[in-house]
Protein backbone atom coordinates (compact mmCIF):
# COMPACT_ATOMS: atom_id res chain seq x y z
CA UNK A 1 0.00 0.00 0.00
CA UNK A 2 1.41 3.32 -0.97
CA UNK A 3 1.38 6.18 1.81
CA UNK A 4 -1.29 9.00 0.82
CA UNK A 5 -1.04 12.52 1.99
CA UNK A 6 -4.20 13.49 3.08
CA UNK A 7 -5.29 16.70 1.12
CA UNK A 8 -5.47 19.92 3.42
CA UNK A 9 -8.81 20.39 3.85
CA UNK A 10 -8.74 24.35 2.63
CA UNK A 11 -7.46 22.64 -1.02
CA UNK A 12 -10.45 20.42 -1.51
CA UNK A 13 -12.78 23.98 -0.76
CA UNK A 14 -10.96 25.51 -3.57
CA UNK A 15 -12.23 25.34 -7.21
CA UNK A 16 -9.50 25.37 -10.09
CA UNK A 17 -8.69 28.93 -11.21
CA UNK A 18 -9.68 28.00 -14.58
CA UNK A 19 -13.06 26.93 -13.18
CA UNK A 20 -13.43 30.36 -11.47
CA UNK A 21 -12.53 32.20 -14.73
CA UNK A 22 -15.23 30.58 -16.85
CA UNK A 23 -17.92 31.29 -13.76
CA UNK A 24 -16.97 34.76 -13.93
CA UNK A 25 -16.71 35.27 -17.87
CA UNK A 26 -20.37 33.42 -17.91
CA UNK A 27 -21.62 35.90 -15.86
CA UNK A 28 -19.74 38.89 -17.54
CA UNK A 29 -21.25 37.77 -21.01
CA UNK A 30 -24.73 37.54 -19.63
CA UNK A 31 -24.29 40.96 -17.54
CA UNK A 32 -22.45 42.89 -20.71
CA UNK A 33 -25.15 41.54 -22.94
CA UNK A 34 -28.19 42.61 -20.79
CA UNK A 35 -26.86 46.31 -20.03
CA UNK A 36 -24.00 47.20 -22.67
CA UNK A 37 -20.55 47.60 -21.40
CA UNK A 38 -20.80 51.12 -20.48
CA UNK A 39 -23.83 50.29 -17.93
CA UNK A 40 -22.57 47.45 -16.53
CA UNK A 41 -20.97 46.83 -13.02
CA UNK A 42 -18.32 44.87 -11.72
CA UNK A 43 -20.82 44.41 -7.91
CA UNK A 44 -23.20 42.87 -10.49
CA UNK A 45 -20.51 40.44 -12.27
CA UNK A 46 -19.21 39.11 -9.24
CA UNK A 47 -22.97 38.88 -7.92
CA UNK A 48 -23.54 36.91 -10.57
CA UNK A 49 -20.30 35.00 -10.72
CA UNK A 50 -20.54 34.38 -6.99
CA UNK A 51 -16.80 35.27 -6.56
CA UNK A 52 -15.76 38.63 -5.11
CA UNK A 53 -14.39 41.10 -6.86
CA UNK A 54 -10.77 41.71 -5.87
CA UNK A 55 -10.85 37.52 -7.43
CA UNK A 56 -12.02 39.02 -10.22
CA UNK A 57 -8.81 41.81 -11.03
CA UNK A 58 -6.98 38.99 -9.90
CA UNK A 59 -7.75 36.65 -12.60
CA UNK A 60 -9.10 38.58 -15.01
CA UNK A 61 -7.68 42.13 -14.80
CA UNK A 62 -9.74 45.68 -15.15
CA UNK A 63 -13.43 45.62 -16.73
CA UNK A 64 -12.51 46.62 -19.89
CA UNK A 65 -9.68 43.41 -20.03
CA UNK A 66 -13.22 41.58 -18.84
CA UNK A 67 -14.89 42.68 -21.67
CA UNK A 68 -11.60 41.98 -23.58
CA UNK A 69 -11.74 38.24 -22.91
CA UNK A 70 -16.06 37.87 -23.17
CA UNK A 71 -15.25 39.27 -26.78
CA UNK A 72 -12.14 36.84 -27.59
CA UNK A 73 -13.80 33.73 -26.17
CA UNK A 74 -17.25 34.44 -27.86
CA UNK A 75 -15.48 35.17 -31.12
CA UNK A 76 -13.50 31.87 -30.87
CA UNK A 77 -16.83 30.02 -29.68
CA UNK A 78 -18.62 31.14 -32.68
CA UNK A 79 -15.71 30.75 -35.59
CA UNK A 80 -15.42 26.91 -34.01
CA UNK A 81 -18.96 26.26 -33.89
CA UNK A 82 -19.07 27.70 -37.87
CA UNK A 83 -16.22 25.45 -39.07
CA UNK A 84 -17.46 21.96 -36.91
CA UNK A 85 -20.50 22.91 -38.94
CA UNK A 86 -19.16 22.36 -42.21
CA UNK A 87 -18.51 19.05 -44.09
CA UNK A 88 -15.41 19.44 -46.29
CA UNK A 89 -16.36 16.90 -48.17
CA UNK A 90 -19.66 18.15 -49.54
CA UNK A 91 -20.27 20.21 -52.66
CA UNK A 92 -20.16 24.07 -51.53
CA UNK A 93 -23.66 24.75 -51.36
CA UNK A 94 -24.33 22.02 -48.91
CA UNK A 95 -21.12 23.47 -47.13
CA UNK A 96 -22.54 26.62 -46.77
CA UNK A 97 -26.15 25.36 -45.97
CA UNK A 98 -24.34 23.73 -43.01
CA UNK A 99 -21.95 26.88 -41.34
CA UNK A 100 -25.25 29.11 -41.77
CA UNK A 101 -27.21 26.16 -39.92
CA UNK A 102 -24.42 26.06 -37.49
CA UNK A 103 -24.28 29.85 -37.16
CA UNK A 104 -27.93 30.45 -36.49
CA UNK A 105 -27.52 27.37 -34.05
CA UNK A 106 -24.84 28.93 -32.09
CA UNK A 107 -27.19 32.45 -31.95
CA UNK A 108 -30.23 30.66 -30.83
CA UNK A 109 -27.80 28.46 -28.27
CA UNK A 110 -25.84 31.41 -26.76
CA UNK A 111 -28.46 34.19 -27.32
CA UNK A 112 -26.02 36.71 -24.94
CA UNK A 113 -23.17 35.92 -27.03
CA UNK A 114 -24.04 37.22 -30.06
CA UNK A 115 -25.59 39.88 -28.27
CA UNK A 116 -22.32 41.06 -26.55
CA UNK A 117 -20.22 40.15 -29.83
CA UNK A 118 -22.87 42.19 -32.59
CA UNK A 119 -24.36 44.67 -31.01
CA UNK A 120 -22.51 45.53 -27.87
CA UNK A 121 -18.61 44.99 -28.94
CA UNK A 122 -19.59 47.83 -31.94
CA UNK A 123 -20.97 50.15 -29.81
CA UNK A 124 -18.17 50.24 -27.45
CA UNK A 125 -15.46 50.80 -30.37
CA UNK A 126 -11.91 50.95 -30.45
CA UNK A 127 -10.10 47.80 -30.45
CA UNK A 128 -13.28 46.12 -29.45
CA UNK A 129 -14.59 47.07 -32.39
CA UNK A 130 -11.34 45.87 -34.48
CA UNK A 131 -11.27 42.38 -32.83
CA UNK A 132 -14.88 41.85 -34.62
CA UNK A 133 -14.15 43.39 -37.62
CA UNK A 134 -11.27 40.53 -37.79
CA UNK A 135 -13.33 37.93 -36.89
CA UNK A 136 -15.50 39.13 -39.40
CA UNK A 137 -12.97 39.32 -41.74
CA UNK A 138 -12.08 35.51 -41.24
CA UNK A 139 -15.83 34.52 -42.19
CA UNK A 140 -15.78 36.44 -45.17
CA UNK A 141 -12.73 34.72 -46.36
CA UNK A 142 -14.22 31.41 -45.65
CA UNK A 143 -17.32 32.41 -47.60
CA UNK A 144 -14.78 33.36 -50.27
CA UNK A 145 -13.17 30.53 -50.51
CA UNK A 146 -16.32 28.12 -50.97
CA UNK A 147 -17.60 30.70 -53.89
CA UNK A 148 -14.38 30.54 -55.50
CA UNK A 149 -14.32 26.85 -55.45
CA UNK A 150 -18.00 26.69 -56.92
CA UNK A 151 -16.45 28.79 -59.53
CA UNK A 152 -13.64 26.52 -60.12
CA UNK A 153 -15.71 23.47 -60.37
CA UNK A 154 -17.05 25.04 -63.18
CA UNK A 155 -14.16 26.94 -65.33
CA UNK A 156 -15.28 30.05 -63.71
CA UNK A 157 -12.81 30.70 -61.12
CA UNK A 158 -11.48 33.94 -62.40
CA UNK A 159 -14.89 35.66 -62.07
CA UNK A 160 -15.80 34.20 -58.97
CA UNK A 161 -12.96 35.68 -58.06
CA UNK A 162 -13.29 38.86 -59.28
CA UNK A 163 -16.97 39.64 -57.59
CA UNK A 164 -16.32 36.81 -55.01
CA UNK A 165 -14.83 38.62 -52.23
CA UNK A 166 -17.84 41.59 -52.60
CA UNK A 167 -20.38 39.25 -52.88
CA UNK A 168 -18.56 37.21 -49.96
CA UNK A 169 -19.01 40.20 -47.73
CA UNK A 170 -22.89 41.18 -48.91
CA UNK A 171 -23.41 37.50 -47.66
CA UNK A 172 -21.90 37.82 -44.18
CA UNK A 173 -23.62 40.71 -43.46
CA UNK A 174 -27.12 39.01 -44.98
CA UNK A 175 -26.57 36.48 -42.44
CA UNK A 176 -25.65 38.97 -38.98
CA UNK A 177 -28.31 41.17 -40.10
CA UNK A 178 -30.99 37.99 -40.67
CA UNK A 179 -29.25 36.98 -36.87
CA UNK A 180 -30.12 40.01 -35.49
CA UNK A 181 -33.93 39.94 -36.68
CA UNK A 182 -34.01 36.50 -35.61
CA UNK A 183 -33.00 37.22 -31.89
CA UNK A 184 -36.38 39.18 -32.43
CA UNK A 185 -38.14 36.06 -33.53
CA UNK A 186 -36.91 33.27 -31.47
CA UNK A 187 -39.67 30.87 -32.81
CA UNK A 188 -37.88 30.76 -36.21
CA UNK A 189 -35.20 27.59 -36.52
CA UNK A 190 -32.38 27.77 -37.56
CA UNK A 191 -33.19 25.34 -40.46
CA UNK A 192 -35.73 28.00 -41.72
CA UNK A 193 -33.12 30.71 -41.15
CA UNK A 194 -30.88 28.84 -43.23
CA UNK A 195 -33.18 27.90 -45.46
CA UNK A 196 -33.75 31.63 -46.44
CA UNK A 197 -30.88 32.54 -46.42
CA UNK A 198 -29.82 29.98 -49.17
CA UNK A 199 -32.81 30.49 -51.61
CA UNK A 200 -32.00 34.40 -51.00
CA UNK A 201 -28.12 34.22 -51.90
CA UNK A 202 -27.17 30.66 -53.24
CA UNK A 203 -28.92 31.15 -56.60
CA UNK A 204 -26.93 34.48 -56.74
CA UNK A 205 -23.75 32.38 -56.21
CA UNK A 206 -24.95 29.73 -58.57
CA UNK A 207 -25.84 32.07 -61.42
CA UNK A 208 -22.23 33.91 -60.87
CA UNK A 209 -20.92 30.35 -61.35
CA UNK A 210 -22.87 29.29 -64.21
CA UNK A 211 -21.99 32.60 -65.85
CA UNK A 212 -25.52 33.63 -65.94
CA UNK A 213 -26.33 37.07 -64.58
CA UNK A 214 -29.14 39.12 -63.43
CA UNK A 215 -29.66 42.69 -65.90
CA UNK A 216 -32.19 45.16 -65.74
CA UNK A 217 -34.69 44.97 -68.10
CA UNK A 218 -34.56 48.37 -69.16
CA UNK A 219 -31.78 50.14 -71.30
CA UNK A 220 -30.98 52.66 -69.25
CA UNK A 221 -26.81 52.80 -68.90
CA UNK B 1 -36.26 106.17 -58.83
CA UNK B 2 -36.85 104.86 -55.77
CA UNK B 3 -34.63 105.62 -52.87
CA UNK B 4 -32.56 102.96 -51.66
CA UNK B 5 -31.03 102.44 -47.74
CA UNK B 6 -28.12 101.50 -48.27
CA UNK B 7 -27.02 98.09 -46.60
CA UNK B 8 -24.83 98.54 -44.01
CA UNK B 9 -20.70 97.07 -44.36
CA UNK B 10 -21.08 95.03 -41.46
CA UNK B 11 -24.12 92.87 -42.67
CA UNK B 12 -23.25 92.79 -46.38
CA UNK B 13 -19.95 90.15 -44.66
CA UNK B 14 -22.30 87.96 -42.59
CA UNK B 15 -23.79 85.22 -44.57
CA UNK B 16 -27.27 83.49 -43.67
CA UNK B 17 -27.51 81.40 -40.83
CA UNK B 18 -28.39 78.53 -42.59
CA UNK B 19 -25.21 78.87 -44.74
CA UNK B 20 -23.25 78.97 -41.33
CA UNK B 21 -24.75 75.85 -40.48
CA UNK B 22 -24.54 74.17 -43.22
CA UNK B 23 -20.60 74.83 -43.27
CA UNK B 24 -20.52 73.58 -39.67
CA UNK B 25 -22.11 70.44 -40.69
CA UNK B 26 -20.11 69.86 -43.94
CA UNK B 27 -16.91 69.79 -41.86
CA UNK B 28 -18.37 68.50 -38.70
CA UNK B 29 -19.19 65.14 -40.95
CA UNK B 30 -15.42 65.08 -42.40
CA UNK B 31 -13.29 65.62 -39.44
CA UNK B 32 -16.11 62.95 -37.41
CA UNK B 33 -15.84 60.59 -40.76
CA UNK B 34 -11.94 60.68 -40.26
CA UNK B 35 -11.23 60.78 -36.56
CA UNK B 36 -14.42 59.07 -34.93
CA UNK B 37 -16.61 61.04 -32.51
CA UNK B 38 -14.49 60.33 -29.61
CA UNK B 39 -11.11 61.55 -30.92
CA UNK B 40 -12.52 64.56 -33.05
CA UNK B 41 -12.11 67.95 -31.80
CA UNK B 42 -14.35 70.93 -32.22
CA UNK B 43 -11.07 73.13 -32.92
CA UNK B 44 -10.32 71.09 -35.85
CA UNK B 45 -14.19 71.49 -36.70
CA UNK B 46 -13.93 75.15 -36.06
CA UNK B 47 -10.93 75.20 -37.98
CA UNK B 48 -12.17 73.45 -41.07
CA UNK B 49 -15.38 75.23 -41.20
CA UNK B 50 -13.72 78.71 -40.76
CA UNK B 51 -16.30 79.14 -38.06
CA UNK B 52 -15.62 79.85 -34.36
CA UNK B 53 -16.01 77.75 -31.41
CA UNK B 54 -18.59 80.26 -29.92
CA UNK B 55 -20.26 80.47 -32.78
CA UNK B 56 -20.44 76.65 -33.47
CA UNK B 57 -21.64 76.41 -30.01
CA UNK B 58 -24.64 79.03 -30.35
CA UNK B 59 -26.13 77.80 -33.62
CA UNK B 60 -25.22 73.52 -33.04
CA UNK B 61 -24.51 73.56 -29.65
CA UNK B 62 -22.29 70.52 -27.52
CA UNK B 63 -20.29 68.32 -29.67
CA UNK B 64 -22.60 65.90 -28.78
CA UNK B 65 -25.37 67.52 -30.35
CA UNK B 66 -23.46 68.51 -33.23
CA UNK B 67 -22.89 64.76 -33.70
CA UNK B 68 -26.35 63.91 -33.80
CA UNK B 69 -27.02 66.79 -36.72
CA UNK B 70 -24.64 64.99 -38.47
CA UNK B 71 -26.21 61.91 -38.34
CA UNK B 72 -30.01 63.04 -38.43
CA UNK B 73 -28.93 65.47 -41.72
CA UNK B 74 -26.95 62.30 -43.28
CA UNK B 75 -29.51 59.84 -42.42
CA UNK B 76 -32.54 62.12 -44.14
CA UNK B 77 -30.07 62.52 -47.44
CA UNK B 78 -29.62 59.26 -47.90
CA UNK B 79 -32.99 57.74 -47.55
CA UNK B 80 -33.71 60.75 -50.13
CA UNK B 81 -31.19 59.92 -52.30
CA UNK B 82 -32.50 56.36 -52.34
CA UNK B 83 -36.31 56.98 -52.31
CA UNK B 84 -36.05 59.47 -55.32
CA UNK B 85 -33.74 56.57 -57.34
CA UNK B 86 -37.29 54.63 -56.76
CA UNK B 87 -39.48 54.68 -59.86
CA UNK B 88 -42.33 53.66 -58.48
CA UNK B 89 -44.31 52.37 -62.01
CA UNK B 90 -41.48 49.83 -62.26
CA UNK B 91 -41.68 46.46 -61.51
CA UNK B 92 -40.24 45.84 -58.43
CA UNK B 93 -37.24 44.04 -59.31
CA UNK B 94 -36.14 46.83 -61.61
CA UNK B 95 -37.58 49.45 -58.31
CA UNK B 96 -35.10 47.51 -56.05
CA UNK B 97 -31.87 47.47 -58.81
CA UNK B 98 -32.90 51.62 -58.98
CA UNK B 99 -32.71 51.80 -55.06
CA UNK B 100 -29.46 50.02 -55.01
CA UNK B 101 -27.55 52.10 -57.51
CA UNK B 102 -28.93 55.15 -56.12
CA UNK B 103 -27.87 53.85 -52.74
CA UNK B 104 -24.35 53.17 -53.87
CA UNK B 105 -23.89 56.37 -55.82
CA UNK B 106 -24.47 57.54 -52.28
CA UNK B 107 -21.88 55.71 -50.66
CA UNK B 108 -19.51 56.93 -53.63
CA UNK B 109 -20.44 60.61 -53.49
CA UNK B 110 -20.73 60.74 -50.25
CA UNK B 111 -17.95 58.20 -48.34
CA UNK B 112 -18.14 60.76 -45.33
CA UNK B 113 -21.38 60.70 -45.17
CA UNK B 114 -21.46 56.56 -44.99
CA UNK B 115 -18.51 56.12 -42.97
CA UNK B 116 -20.13 58.52 -40.16
CA UNK B 117 -23.55 56.64 -40.27
CA UNK B 118 -22.14 53.23 -40.77
CA UNK B 119 -18.37 52.98 -39.03
CA UNK B 120 -18.57 55.94 -36.47
CA UNK B 121 -22.66 55.94 -35.12
CA UNK B 122 -22.89 52.63 -34.30
CA UNK B 123 -19.17 52.41 -32.57
CA UNK B 124 -20.32 55.62 -30.29
CA UNK B 125 -23.45 53.63 -28.79
CA UNK B 126 -26.31 55.30 -27.20
CA UNK B 127 -29.38 57.62 -28.65
CA UNK B 128 -26.74 57.21 -31.47
CA UNK B 129 -27.39 53.82 -32.46
CA UNK B 130 -30.83 53.99 -31.53
CA UNK B 131 -31.19 56.28 -34.22
CA UNK B 132 -29.29 54.49 -36.58
CA UNK B 133 -31.20 51.05 -35.88
CA UNK B 134 -34.19 53.59 -36.93
CA UNK B 135 -33.05 54.35 -40.20
CA UNK B 136 -32.31 50.51 -40.75
CA UNK B 137 -35.48 49.67 -40.06
CA UNK B 138 -37.33 52.20 -42.51
CA UNK B 139 -34.84 50.83 -44.82
CA UNK B 140 -36.11 47.28 -44.45
CA UNK B 141 -39.60 48.10 -44.28
CA UNK B 142 -39.23 49.64 -47.92
CA UNK B 143 -37.49 46.53 -49.22
CA UNK B 144 -40.28 44.04 -47.42
CA UNK B 145 -43.15 46.39 -49.21
CA UNK B 146 -41.02 45.50 -52.52
CA UNK B 147 -40.59 41.81 -51.40
CA UNK B 148 -44.48 41.92 -50.99
CA UNK B 149 -45.73 43.02 -54.06
CA UNK B 150 -43.98 41.01 -56.12
CA UNK B 151 -45.41 37.73 -54.02
CA UNK B 152 -48.95 39.35 -54.28
CA UNK B 153 -47.94 39.78 -58.28
CA UNK B 154 -47.64 36.32 -58.44
CA UNK B 155 -50.48 34.91 -56.08
CA UNK B 156 -47.58 34.57 -53.15
CA UNK B 157 -48.50 37.31 -50.81
CA UNK B 158 -49.08 35.22 -48.12
CA UNK B 159 -45.57 33.36 -48.37
CA UNK B 160 -43.93 36.11 -49.21
CA UNK B 161 -45.21 38.21 -45.96
CA UNK B 162 -44.31 35.43 -43.51
CA UNK B 163 -40.51 35.20 -44.64
CA UNK B 164 -40.05 38.97 -46.49
CA UNK B 165 -39.25 40.30 -43.26
CA UNK B 166 -36.49 38.73 -42.32
CA UNK B 167 -35.07 38.54 -46.22
CA UNK B 168 -35.38 42.13 -46.25
CA UNK B 169 -33.27 42.38 -43.36
CA UNK B 170 -30.68 40.39 -44.81
CA UNK B 171 -30.60 42.37 -47.82
CA UNK B 172 -30.08 45.64 -45.83
CA UNK B 173 -27.50 44.14 -44.09
CA UNK B 174 -25.72 42.04 -47.04
CA UNK B 175 -26.15 45.92 -48.60
CA UNK B 176 -24.61 47.47 -46.12
CA UNK B 177 -21.79 45.17 -45.54
CA UNK B 178 -20.87 45.83 -49.52
CA UNK B 179 -20.75 49.52 -48.96
CA UNK B 180 -18.33 48.40 -46.16
CA UNK B 181 -16.25 46.69 -48.95
CA UNK B 182 -16.89 49.01 -51.54
CA UNK B 183 -15.27 52.13 -49.45
CA UNK B 184 -12.42 50.28 -49.78
CA UNK B 185 -12.60 49.83 -53.83
CA UNK B 186 -13.47 52.73 -55.22
CA UNK B 187 -12.37 51.42 -58.73
CA UNK B 188 -15.99 49.34 -58.74
CA UNK B 189 -18.60 51.14 -59.75
CA UNK B 190 -22.62 51.56 -58.44
CA UNK B 191 -23.62 49.88 -61.55
CA UNK B 192 -21.55 46.50 -60.88
CA UNK B 193 -22.56 46.69 -56.29
CA UNK B 194 -26.11 46.80 -57.62
CA UNK B 195 -26.06 44.12 -60.32
CA UNK B 196 -23.52 41.73 -57.77
CA UNK B 197 -26.27 42.29 -55.00
CA UNK B 198 -29.02 41.54 -57.52
CA UNK B 199 -27.50 38.57 -58.74
CA UNK B 200 -26.83 37.87 -54.96
CA UNK B 201 -30.24 38.29 -53.82
CA UNK B 202 -33.30 38.56 -56.58
CA UNK B 203 -33.04 35.52 -57.91
CA UNK B 204 -33.27 34.60 -54.14
CA UNK B 205 -36.54 36.67 -53.86
CA UNK B 206 -37.89 35.74 -57.25
CA UNK B 207 -37.51 31.74 -56.59
CA UNK B 208 -39.94 33.12 -53.24
CA UNK B 209 -42.01 34.74 -55.36
CA UNK B 210 -42.34 31.63 -58.08
CA UNK B 211 -43.29 29.31 -54.95
CA UNK B 212 -39.60 27.74 -55.63
CA UNK B 213 -37.16 26.89 -52.74
CA UNK B 214 -33.89 25.21 -52.80
CA UNK B 215 -33.40 22.64 -50.76
CA UNK B 216 -30.46 21.25 -49.21
CA UNK B 217 -29.46 17.95 -51.42
CA UNK B 218 -28.52 15.20 -48.81
CA UNK B 219 -31.28 13.28 -46.60
CA UNK B 220 -30.51 14.66 -43.08
CA UNK B 221 -33.05 16.40 -40.92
Amino acid sequence: MSEEVPRPAERAKRLPRAVRERQILDAAVSVFSRYGYHSASMDEISEVAGVSKPMIYTYLGSKEDLFGACIRREATRLLEAVQDGIKPDLPPDMQLWHGLRAFYRFVADYRESWTVLHRQAMTVGGTFAAEITDMRTRAIELVAALVVSAGTRKGLGEQAEFSGAGLSAALVGAAESLADWALDHPDVSDGVLASWLMNLVWLGFNDLVEGEIWKPSESDD
